[in-house]
């Protein structure tokens, strides 16, 4: 399955040490999220949220592995048991909040990814959808975030 | 970017017409997700979560548009202000329930997707990270599900 841009996401995060390991924990970074034409045409009633989900290509991951230590805490977990970067197929996927869209701009806040990453689909988050009420933190219970390590991603 | 299936997610849904619009419209429905080796090695520690994102490729979508009527109402909407199949890059997501891991294969519940589609990846669902609690429903506020209209999709 070939996947190509549809547009890119400005941040303030210009290196894997300086950006936040999530959105919750990137508070009101303030972000941009600019399609480029024609997919600006999809945009329509994308106003009408408060939240959306980005989609993107995690561009400057190191090689792929299928277990890894974790931003959060020192024991090696599956990579589909954390969002790390490092995961096959390179997908990122992050909640916003939308500010304001300005023609083919959407300004967004709570942004955690790299400046300059490619964004690859934009979803509106719909609470009946995508709010599980019940979910549980799963391993990352109880955990401190922590600021990354030198050299860590 | 080259995306390649990890594995495939298998579920009672064998055509457009019968496959519910969102999982939260799934209810308890039961599927497997189902790791292709060795992307199992990536599994550890995922059984400590609740819920997980589904991400997917809509293998059976119809050509791309970037402007959709809707599976919940007749309005015309850009195709990233809903979650429409017909997306550019075709990348599907889902918030199911985990129920239990048995080797390379996860049991979920809430499952809207279709038999055989491709797995593109797995996220743990943190609700630190994905529970927008103050998210509103944008356009979808008050619109009454519906069942889809013939060939529609």
């Amino acid at each position: 399955v070939e996947v190509t841009p549809i547009g890119r996401i400005r941040s303030p995060w210009l290196t894997k040490e300086s950006c936040p390991i999530q959105p919750h924990f990137a508070d009101g970074a303030l972000g941009t999220v600019e399609f480029f034409p024609p997919f600006d045409q999809g945009l329509d009633s994308i106003d009408t949220f408060s939240h959306v989900y980005l989609l993107y290509a995690f561009d400057r991951a190191s090689p792929v592995r299928l277990q890894t230590d974790t931003f959060l805490d020192d024991t090696v977990r599956g990579i589909f048991a954390c969002r790390h970067p490092c995961r096959p197929n390179g997908i990122g996927l992050s909640v916003v909040r939308l500010l304001r869209r300005e023609g083919n701009i959407l300004h967004v806040s709570g942004i955690d990814v790299l400046d300059n990453t490619p964004l690859l689909d934009l979803k509106p988050y719909i609470p009946n959808y995508d709010r599980a009420d019940d979910a549980t933190p799963g391993w990352t219970a109880g955990v401190t975030w922590r600021p990354k390590r030198e050299g860590s991603e």
